[in-house]
């Protein structure tokens, strides 16, 4: 009889658990929070269906340090796969130690397909123009458009791997065909987690901390800007849009776009991509939290709130791909030599 | 009748090359040319048969920028796996963009484990010594050992990974420990080639051209030194040993060990690892054979020769080790930060 009571007990105790779960992920859905899709052909879809030949070569390029000037940086360099796909920084560092001239971070590279908008100030549309950028930037990679292409021509299994993943082009080594294949390759840096499995229905995947922390999250209103499949990456915003005290120290020149609107970064990962922020300024993932709270929300929130929440961020730490380092094909006599000034 | 003449002829044309090959094999050997171990157990006993999980271990060490002061710099980005264990410049680039004030080049970490000498000036007799030297150079990694004992330490996963790589140590997480793991890992980094295939049986690894080749390196003299395993590696040399006028520019204040002498470099993979010599002076393998003839052995290659020589260098080029790039454990809040200063 004793047993009997104790198992109606733990019995209902599971099912209003199950319940609450239940309750949290409608919540959580109508918040428009998304997982990403565990189906591989739904997620080939929504990722553009990268095509193989160019998600290869293109990740032979993301490593490839030839890509720079110097011939010392890659893309990898800054958004580091190892690193939670940053450098981990407060201020990216490129071609001759120069630090970024507006102070901004490396956005994490992980699930920036998820993302509508990139680079901090949203100026590019999809991870095609994106890859441009950093390549040819002077405090990046350095590399004008025009030595990329030479480099690569240089290279006869360069050449030949392009005629492959572009086979209708009549000049595939392109700069554009090189940001594509990058592109290709980064559209395939996705990392589903515990969070994506809670919301396709497993209960069990998050901890009663990090369902707590959920539901602060809900309720406080970060899913005004953080949802979607990236939680986060979806529009740009005012940053503080409260009139908040804090102090964002040294940004240099940096006002965001030209409404001076900031883009709301992915929080996917985001205990592997510390600092915080555009300026990298706050290297606590719990200030960081407060911080938010405070500044977009006006939310003081309280220590445990904070705690709960940042539980709940771990959740979105995912499973990097599996990547095999590649081989890259070697320079020639005539490749275009490395110039480190 | 014509069909036999005809077959006989190929036969006999056969049974020459398979005595060719011999022969040549012959003289490889006794100019103490030898191959990578094709036995797997044989060789992991010549390699110091490195713990696995000491080499998992060196991986995550080789590939973590944060074993650098800066946060930005690995092992990998001056032996990068991807560009035949080098950085592919003439003089290595390190903390706050520092040029080698010796002006040295980075030598490859492939097969490094078969040199009995490690450094331009051999100063270091092993790999585990070696690996400690430039994560502390000030113009490399820049990190005093205390440094990076501190961030291992401040990160639970490596604590752990410590724990179990070295498990009779009652302080594992040490610069000592750092180094043996790192080093584990480069054990493991060989490349058997063509070359290895020829050495162990395959008349046909090699091309009439490498054959030839190969044939001029010895007769020359170039396995006075490029022999064992490593075809170089195994000794300290005078450069140049003969009274030839070509200039090494720009070698700073490099003047080899203290007896002069500077280590005889690995040849294998040589076609994937210009610039050549010690200060990166010259980029085309071609001339830098010709410059060596002339330099050490007084030898006028003619330009067949030389091309011959190239060819069988090509022979060298090794299959690479399949390496699944790792996913790093994070930093707490408690890891010392990065400082690019």
């Amino acid at each position: 009889m004793r047993n009997l009571v104790l198992l109606l007990i733990v019995s209902l105790a599971l099912a209003s658990n199950a319940v609450a779960a239940d309750d949290l992920r409608k919540e959580a859905f109508e918040s428009d929070l998304r997982p990403i899709p565990s189906d591989r052909a739904i997620l080939n879809k929504l990722i553009g269906n990268p095509d193989k030949k160019q998600v290869e070569l293109g990740k032979k390029l993301f490593f490839d340090p030839r890509l720079s000037k110097s011939g010392l940086i890659s893309c990898n360099t800054c958004h580091n796969l190892a690193t939670g796909g940053v450098d981990g920084v407060a201020s990216a560092i490129g071609h001759k130690w120069t630090s970024n001239p507006h102070n901004l971070g490396s956005p994490t590279v992980y699930n920036a397909v998820f993302s509508s908008v990139q680079m901090w100030d949203g100026r590019f549309p999809d991870l095609e123009e994106q890859a441009k950028g950093p390549i040819s930037a002077g405090p990046e990679m350095a590399s004008p458009p025009e030595l990329v292409v030479e480099r690569i021509k240089s290279i006869p299994a360069y050449v030949q791997e392009f005629k492959r993943a572009f086979p209708k082009d009549k000049d595939p080594a392109t700069f554009d065909n090189v940001a594509r294949a990058i592109a290709a390759f980064e559209r395939t840096l996705v990392t589903p987690s515990r969070f994506d499995k809670f919301l396709n229905g497993d209960d069990k995947a998050l901890t009663k901390k990090q369902r707590s922390g959920l539901k602060v999250f809900i309720a406080k209103g970060c899913v005004g800007c953080h949802t979607g499949i990236g939680v986060g990456g979806g529009s740009m915003q005012p940053f503080p849009m409260t009139d908040n005290p804090y102090k964002y120290a040294n940004i240099g020149d940096f006002k965001g776009n030209k409404e001076g609107l900031v883009k709301v970064p992915t929080l996917r990962n985001i205990t592997q991509t510390a600092p915080y922020f555009h300026n990298g300024a706050v290297w606590s993932l719990k200030e960081a939290v407060r911080i938010m709270g405070k500044t977009q929300l006006d939310a003081d929130l309280s220590d445990n709130e904070a705690s709960d929440i940042v539980a709940f961020l771990g959740s979105l730490k995912g499973k990097k791909p599996s990547i095999t380092y590649p081989v890259l094909p070697e320079s020639t006599d005539e490749t275009p030599r490395p110039d480190a000034e």
